[in-house]
Order: structure tokens, then C-alpha cells, then sequence
């Protein structure tokens, strides 16, 4: 039996594969399944940065390939805007 | 309507704010508002580490609370450990 928290990452693993199996390398995400993955799951952050730019950015040890652990990066990135907007919502009322 | 990627991270702002909300303080897990989260959501993490040393090592800033951001670092290591679990069942298997 998960936890709350187990089964939240669970969800972050399997969207990692969802994108990472494309290529038949499942521990890589290369650089347009990143894009596809962007476009999918987070389109608003690609306004003011291109999915290059991003790859490059989330790509640290320049291997030409987002793994699990880098992937971890956007999602902080994204989680920490997502509750800085839920809070800004509340202000707002 | 959110992505799988949004939903996956609003399932851990809606964690934090479980535990954080118990003192008042939207922002903020305190010491025992974070030892509450680690025994109920990962306990197998208390093992090598018990809730003081996790609270030291993420409240990075060191204002006495694990906020959003840190709490994330969390996330981030228990991500990678399920991620490593997951690959080694597959070889196991």
C-alpha cells in the first residue's frame, strides 16, 4: 500500500517513461521527447523559454539526454510556480 | 483543466499543506509538522535518518521551517530512490 506521497511520485515516474520510452531508452529523455513532453504537460513554460533552451538547462551533466534525476529539476521549477499561484489565487479573493 | 504533470504536483503541494497547515502557518512545516509527514508518508526514510537531522537538512535557510521549496528537496530524494527501486525490480524480475 503507497503513501499519499509514494503514489504523487509514482505519477511524476510514470510521465517521465511515458516520454522516455519513445526512444526505447528509458532512462533518457532526448531532446524532442523533452519537447514533447513540454508541450504536453507544461505549454505555458515554454513562453519564455524554447524547449532547447530548456533541454540545455535541465541537461547538467551533458550527457545529450534529461535523466530521471535531471527531469526532477523541471519539476521543482514548475511545482514551485504552481504553489506560488495557488497562493496568489487566495490573495486575490 | 490541469495536465497529468500539474495534477501529479498539486498532489504534493496538497500534501504539504497537510502537514503545514496544523500550525496556522500556510508556508511552514515545523519541526514536528515534518516528523508527522516523514512517519505517515515515508517512513522507510526515517531509517538511516531520524526527523531532526531530515528537519536540519532541509531547512536550508535556516529559519526554524522546512518551507515549500525545501520540502521539495525531499520529494526530489524520495523520487530518485522509488525511481532506482522501480529499474531494480525490472532486473530482478
Amino acid at each position: 500500500m503507497l503513501t499519499e506521497l509514494e503514489s504523487a511520485m509514482n505519477n511524476f515516474i510514470d510521465i517521465f517513461h511515458k516520454y522516455s520510452l519513445e526512444k526505447g531508452n528509458y532512462h533518457a529523455l532526448y531532446r524532442d521527447d523533452l519537447k514533447k513532453l513540454l508541450e504536453a504537460e507544461c505549454p505555458q513554460y515554454m513562453k519564455k523559454k524554447d524547449a532547447d533552451t530548456w533541454f540545455k538547462e535541465l541537461d547538467v551533466n551533458k550527457d545529450s539526454a534529461v535523466n530521471f534525476e535531471e527531469f526532477l529539476a523541471l519539476v521543482v521549477k514548475v511545482g514551485v510556480a504552481a504553489h506560488e499561484d495557488i497562493h496568489k489565487e487566495e490573495h486575490n479573493q
